[in-house]
């Protein structure tokens, strides 16, 4: 006898939205479809036999330590190599503007948390991460979204007008998902003088930043307004997702909230996890790993970029990021990816629709390509498929 | 130049509150302390050797798996094996009633999150586990105390009558924490009409029923209501809590809005985690540990209570629980555990204050004493302190 949830439910959970992704990725872990919809990293990228002897050594030297609760900010080994890592890039910080999280996602949720009241707008770009909106939406918050960075002021000053100044800005500047698109030095001075200006938090969301293929590093938006921005990073592009380790690096003050917040969100992320990803750091061989990486997905970037050059029909455009692990197709404005996806799923290829990461429902036309997990046979053959599937939606 | 926070702040922020355990835990990491304070499990239980082993057996069998992101839900082969530890007690289940939280701390966010909006109430004891009402609180629900479960009906009859029914009630029918108090059979039977009666649902807080030292087990809730139960299991008492592995029981229909607000929660819990419990468990080393803890904490129990026996003047009460990791003094009427921590911080003994577990605000004559983590030795010691400290302090 089942009871009927819905006058149990809070307002919170009628406003949360399953995601997309995570249904879609359902429907594409059959073995015969080759699937773009993740944004996995390549196992290849995994350091097995590493991790083994850093287990090993651990569990030797400290396994009650490993084994033991530890403190809500996390393993103070981890927070001085993070810590470190922002250091060398001339970031003033130390350990203790570092708290470690369950994985970004779980940042990203902590500072809705602590920021966002019911009804509270958050500027984001159009498209934007998906999994930052339904944090934002679990709090009954409204993304606000702009197509390019050129509208924020615009925007900011027009929701200010209403009563609606945004609590922070969503941002991600490096290789942007689903995009892959990155913010120039100017564009991220632009924003921050956007949030001075009208008093508004950023939330720079950098899970991509060190995968770079080519050109110049960006200053994160975090060293340029240390005081204003919440720099949300993670190991699960660079080291292995399996662990769930990510951090916020702020001012103390930000910290200790996300603190108070995390104390009652799940205690403290494993402690066997933040030692085992400390000791790697220590180790020097996060960079080596992190290059190796990086040679690896620009060499299927290239082949992406090559395989949709050669099978895409004309009308179809795509981004070409300089990084990370994502590019966004553009489909004719007649054709709907929603649509595409059944097709392809015929043909044994799956996508993310890309109306998925738009908060204003639109981008039926677009779709999220990952490029990091397929094989290279898969890569050719998958594009293969996905320009036939739109080959036969097309008038 | 540092940004004044308050303004930004969202409601829930403003009504969190820090968890006074973790506070006092810092205060009582010196090694000349001995602490009763923390809920910490005895490192010699963890499984230190069979760890390792499972570990580089799974590296080698599946380091993909481990590393990569897992579904939302959890690892199926540790659902199933959790799932079968309720079928072994009677419980008609599978897994797909079973969600992995990251510890049972996420399971009691997550559960707020669905079911809590801010002014709404929770029924619970008085006392009731710290880190339970810090959830209510950063949802801004309000618990209300009930000071033994006789009082359950006329209290939900009279928060009836103002509009004000409890979206659940909240219990730890077992070894309760901080009294280490054990609900009979027939007061959960009659929780649960209370709950059938005015349409409430119930979490059962269940981190210590396996940790029996004596009687019979009683009947979990759940099994008694499986419809309107929702339990919170751990692994973080009876396997290791650096592992950070929890999870819910319940309907599909609540696993399933669990699932949503846990997708923008974190994403998954630690894939390699779950799968190192999840051998764990499949090669049946978990009963033989939970042997070994049990016989060791009952051990562990009986020193401190004789050495309360012994030590304690005239007019200190205490409990004697039938298992689990607590148990509670009370001194008499006119004294205040706070002084008596500050005292008994100079005698290098600490322990957690009564009152907050009170959400009433009361118990200032109460304190929490853990029993499993010290040593035999810091026992005996540590109560000896403890009982000096009450000495000065009393009339």
């Amino acid at each position: 006898m089942a009871i009927d949830l819905t006058h149990f439910l809070s307002n919170n959970a009628k406003n949360m939205r399953r995601s997309a992704i995570r249904d879609l990725l359902n429907v594409a872990n059959k073995p015969e479809i080759i699937s773009f919809a993740g944004g996995f990293p390549n196992a290849l990228t995994f350091p097995v036999e590493d991790l083994k002897a850093i287990m090993t050594e651990l569990m030797e030297e400290m396994p009650e330590k490993l084994l033991q609760y530890g403190p809500t900010t996390g393993s103070i080994a981890l927070r001085k190599q993070i810590a470190k890592k922002y250091q060398e890039e001339g970031i003033d910080c130390t350990y203790e503007n570092i708290i470690i999280t369950t994985a970004s996602q779980q940042a990203l949720d902590l500072i809705s948390r602590v920021f966002l009241n019911p009804g509270d707008t958050v500027l984001c770009g159009l498209p934007s991460y998906l999994g930052a909106l339904q944090a934002f939406y679990s709090y009954q918050a409204q993304p606000i979204g702009i197509k390019n960075d050129e509208e924020a002021e615009a925007v900011v000053s027009a929701l200010c007008a209403i009563g609606k100044k945004p609590k922070f800005i969503y941002a991600i500047p490096d290789f942007q998902n689903p995009t892959g698109v990155t913010m120039t030095a100017e564009r991220r001075k632009e924003i921050l003088a956007v949030a001075e200006k009208y008093d508004i938090l950023v939330l720079e969301d950098s899970p991509y930043k060190e995968i770079r293929f080519e050109g110049e590093a960006q200053p994160t938006m975090y060293s340029l307004c240390p005081e204003r921005v919440m720099l949300a990073g993670t190991f699960s592009k660079t080291f292995c997702p399996g662990f769930r380790i990510g951090w916020v690096l702020a001012s103390k003050e930000i910290i200790e909230k996300l603190e108070v917040a995390k104390q009652s969100a799940d205690l403290c992320t494993p402690v066997f996890n933040q030692e085992v990803a400390a000791r790697y750091m220590e180790k020097g061989y996060y960079e080596t790993n992190l290059q190796k990486t990086i040679n690896l997905y620009r060499d299927k970037r290239d082949l992406m970029d090559k395989c949709l050059t050669e099978m895409m029909p004309e009308g179809v455009r795509w981004t070409r990021p300089d990084g990370g692990l994502f590019l966004l197709v553009t489909l004719p404005e007649y054709m709907d990816a929603r649509e595409l996806f059944n097709v392809a799923i015929q043909e044994n290829v799956a996508f993310v629709i890309g109306e998925v990461f738009y908060c204003d429902g639109k981008g039926q036309n677009t779709l999220r390509l990952n490029f990091s997990y397929a094989s290279d046979e898969n890569i050719k053959e998958g594009v293969r498929r996905l320009a036939n599937a739109i080959k036969k939606l097309m008038k």
